[in-house]
């Protein structure tokens, strides 16, 4: 307990340690050698036990989200990016700007530290990309066995600028909902990883960060009632959980719901339903009818929401169904997730 | 995936599930029923993918915790209220008033809903006894031998309301060094428990919020320049912190430090030095020499801090030393923690 500790990270050859988060020397080497010089911002620099921020002017807005996703890394990102982008996105369908994120890193002993690296710098990117830096952080370790690599919680802070509320229990009939969107592209891409699935076309994570999409979308005057991102349960228990919180119904448009082409190949090549695949770059809006198209405009406009459509619109029905009418002209009711389809999606 | 899931949790008999992580109806069903249910307050019933809150009017605080500690139950206290008074406690040991917390769950398959029911009944209760209301969280679960039952990370915003900065880089020579009371207790507690060791006495983690007395001590005008909780690594390892940070020496007296005699009885059976067990309801404070004893003052009156002491005094030294003058009035060097000494305390 006395002995200097004076070699530095081996980060090539090194792994976790349960050392590193004993609280000693070797987890303030792995916060200052891999964690705050790679998020390099001056909040995190204070180095105390959490980050002294300005005033925020504004109501605020918080949300935390934890990240399990098998395998780490997948075709368009991995867990460090979409921790950053998963709560930004969170904050983002408040109608709220994400100012701040801390983040919470829950180690397997055992982890390659060039893993942990790599995961590091894609949020340290991401963060950067959206603006958006990470203030604070910790850092755990559990026994080999106990874990699995790498868990990351990210909580942002953001703050309200319109004078708008989002909720998910303020559509109304007549209303039309729009997804920014294809659907299920994240949910298949990671399937595909972790089942070693080789499609002829690659399927692609949509993970990206949506505020500037929304705040697009808010600065368009629309009357927008809910914004929501439809990750795990997909764009059907989303959509679901919107009605029930309304106590509306609504009816769906299949042709107007965009899946890729190699997703709805691996969908029904694995009998899965794409309604019900998890997306983390895509969000559902719920707008006033006569604002519809001006919204519809400014998404198609911005390069995170290029095919967005009015997939439906929203009726009375005490029973809060989910109805659409599909390609050959019937209806179907679409219910939540029921079950686990594919878990540690995100 | 669209069956109906009407059964209501069956607490007393039931598990934690895959299906409880998947964003589907059973995922609902658990939080509603269990989080939403137990934590009980306006912002959480929201129900939407974060809170909204109202403007705060200061300076902003963010600090985030993982908490990994095993066992989950210990005496005095468990991960629940753990997870609550150490997030808490870092947004104080900044000068802070917190005042929101997040929590983000991860769950491993087969988890007893019995145990998680108790963990959240006690976070729910540290979290109405200090005042501050979790309003925001998040629930995943990660198969069986992922996970180790139950993993917390909270995320706690709050407000500087003194016009003052607290930073382990502003001790000076001439200051002194307090502690609000005995050492090693949580520590202890916990590997006594976890290794099923029994004393004569028993030994009670010191796990408490500390927000209150801190708000105590920062009202008695007296020029503090330092708070922190004396956590992982205990509070040699965070004098060296601050020490480094400061770019100062201490000199400590150990007569001054006080240890529960069943915890000084037990790190003597085991071998271990109570200066490096975990606290998890303790500070230490840097004050001005001059305002030293108002200080004491008002920390001895205080439920949370009756036995605190004045154990040194901060010295010029560039080598950032921390010596003590132990019993036997010798001087000896008081170092980091290296390696690991009691790994999943917190």
């Amino acid at each position: 307990m006395s002995k200097n500790n004076a070699r530095a990270l081996d980060i090539k050859n090194g792994c976790i340690e349960m050392s590193h988060g004993s609280g000693g020397r070797a987890m303030a080497q792995l916060i200052h050698e891999l964690f705050t010089a790679t998020f390099d911002n001056s909040y995190l620099a204070q180095g105390n036990d959490g980050a002294l921020l300005p005033q925020a002017g504004g109501r605020l807005v918080m949300s935390t989200d934890g990240h399990v996703i098998s395998p780490l890394f997948f075709a368009g990102g991995d867990i460090g990016c979409l921790s950053v982008h998963g709560t930004i996105n969170d904050v983002a369908m408040m109608g709220a700007m994400p100012l701040y994120l801390a983040a919470s890193f829950i180690l397997e002993e055992g982890f390659p530290l060039i893993d942990l690296k790599r995961i590091v710098e894609s949020m340290a990117q991401a963060s950067a990309d959206a603006g958006v830096p990470i203030v604070t952080g910790d850092t755990k370790v559990v026994e080999k066995g106990k874990g699995d690599g790498v868990f990351i919680t990210t909580t942002a802070v953001g703050i309200m600028r319109h004078d708008i509320t989002l909720s998910g229990n303020l559509a109304q009939p007549g209303d039309r909902i729009l997804v920014s969107g294809t659907i299920g592209d994240h949910g298949m891409a990671v399937l595909s990883q972790r089942e070693g699935l080789n499609f002829d076309a690659p399927i692609v994570s949509d993970t990206a960060a949506l505020h500037e999409l929304v705040a697009a979308m808010l600065d368009s005057g629309a009357k927008l009632r809910v914004l929501r991102d439809p990750t795990r349960g997909g764009l059907a228990t989303t959509l679901n959980e919107i009605a029930k919180q309304s106590g509306v119904g609504m009816l769906l448009e299949e042709t107007a719901i965009k899946v890729n082409p190699p997703v709805a190949a691996a969908c029904e090549f694995l009998g899965l339903d794409p309604l019900y695949i998890a997306n983390e770059g895509k969000l559902i809006a719920i707008c006033a009818a006569e604002d519809t198209d001006k919204l519809l405009k400014v998404m198609q406009a911005h390069p995170r929401a290029k095919d967005a459509t009015i997939i439906g619109s929203i009726c009375e029905d005490p029973h809060c169904f989910v109805q659409m009418t599909t390609k050959l002209g019937g209806r179907r009711i679409v219910d939540w997730l029921a079950g686990e389809q594919l878990p540690r999606i995100c």
